[in-house]
């Protein structure tokens, strides 16, 4: 059975009762799974996850939307988080028996339907880009709301992908894309200083010339004593989490500093963990359906 | 949902259409999914592992038992591997939702019927056993069917936990007890000195002062140049992959022997394999519910 999995951002953080009001829209769905829901009040932000298979996923956020564009007001939306749209952004992730292609078909759909029926602008980003310029979606959102009201309609680089070429004028617009799962990953360092840790952040990252799939940070953490490199594995199937480990304690011992220990925040799909196993133990010619969970679900559809 | 794993080992390997009923006449209860069926003629056994709820996996075993009993005739039976009954070994598995004690309750009420409806003797063993000398499966063998028709009924030390005093005359005996999850787990080393392999199996095994939940041999693999140390992980909770791997490795040092790979032979629980990472990664606090399939399992239940 195909699954997949949609991460729409909503530009709302504060009032419970409109996130209920959309993830009840999406959920109203037959077959759609609320898997996630994380509301911050500082950000004025939700984030959403639900899970299904993919026409149901597709319909599910589309009434997400369309109930954002009803109880959300940018003009009056106030945050930390950068935003442009009432819903702000929504990956889909491919999760089972699903591609990358299959996720950018069904953004690009969801991104059709949205322009056509909400009158929302939507930008595609990421794997769903229609240009390498919008790949990042820091520069498709760049200006917020306020900026890209101004800009859009006038400069032709800010042209919508689908919808009209006007901002919509208290949902915004939003950013469709698709992307693969994302595993926020830190680790701890036995030192107390913070340079060491950024320095070691800056060399695994793929901008200053470290790993493809890493986005990596230094930070402290003070009620420890200690600093961690805190790190997005965009991509754990192109970029493993051991490789990143080993490579950090590689770069910490050219400081004569131990790793203590790594965290894993959030969730992390199974096979993020059997390949460290793999790696660690030298499994030679290992098949995933030697897990006996793999397999026990195999001879079960059987 | 609880879900118990039985592995029945039939005294039958040659004949394909004795196994495929006596497999009928398990998988015939609803709710019983076979896992696998391996056959050896060398051996002359089989060894099928059927998975499902409890009560239905102890209906389906006996069904399996009494179909064998009227099939397999142990007086013409030969083959390589010890035996003592047509059904000569039926280990309970718990797999999920189910603890030991469970399945030591599936094994004496399994051990009741076939000892009263079909007229088998039934020793039980394992966890099941009911004293310490019945712990060890080779013991309660000892003598296999032949040797065991002449002492069955004379010496009390051979009497049965359920069924007559007395040996079936064709069907023989069956041992029934409940274990952990086995993980046929084997270590390369890179080198063609039998003598090391040999060596190092003997240190980390419990026979050896080694470790718990260990049994090992050294082999050579002759076609490729190398030994290797053969392992039974008889309980992987208790004594973990990653720590026998690191025992090898060490021992292995001592010798300036390379540990080259690694081999799990069969079906491994995802657990096993997650633990190794755990350890490697040096992650700290880690649950298993931030599994992404584990929650994903969770959500689609609620």
């Amino acid at each position: 059975m195909k699954l997949v999995e949609c991460v729409p951002n909503f530009s709302e953080g504060r009032r419970p009762e409109v996130i209920d009001e959309i993830v009840g829209a999406m959920t109203g769905v037959g077959g759609v799974t609320l898997f996630d829901k994380e509301m911050d009040a500082d950000h004025n932000r939700a984030v959403i996850t639900i899970t299904g298979e993919p026409e149901a996923v597709l319909e599910g956020v589309f009434r997400g939307i369309a109930t954002a564009k009803d109880l959300i007001d940018l003009t009056t939306h106030e945050g930390e988080h950068p935003r442009m749209g009432a819903t702000d952004v929504v990956p889909f992730v491919p999760v089972r028996d699903m591609t990358m292609d299959e996720c950018v078909d069904l953004a690009k759909r969801l991104g059709e339907r949205v322009g056509e029926e909400l009158g929302i602008p939507v930008f595609l980003y990421e794997h769903a880009a229609t240009r390498p310029s919008r790949q990042n979606l820091a520069k498709v959102r760049k200006g917020q709301f306020e900026g890209l009201r101004d800009e859009i309609g006038t400069n032709p680089e800010r042209d919508p992908d689908f919808g009209p070429k006007k901002i919509h004028p208290t949902a915004g617009a939003v950013a469709v894309g698709a992307r693969e799962f994302l595993v926020a990953y830190n680790i701890n360092l036995g030192t107390s200083d913070l340079s060491i840790a950024k320095t070691i952040a800056k060399s695994i990252r793929l901008s200053g010339g470290g790993l493809k799939y890493v986005k990596a940070m230094g930070f402290e953490i003070k009620d420890r004593g200690i600093v961690q490199v805190s790190i997005n594995m965009v991509n754990y199937k192109g970029t493993p989490l051991f490789r990143v480990f080993e490579m950090v304690k590689s770069e910490a011992e050219r400081y004569g500093v131990p790793v203590i220990g790594s965290e894993i925040v959030g969730v992390v799909p199974v096979d993020a963990l059997i390949d460290c196993a793999e790696f660690y133990l030298r499994l030679e010619s290992f098949q995933r359906e030697q897990v006996f969970e793999n397999r026990l679900a195999e001879s079960e559809a059987a």
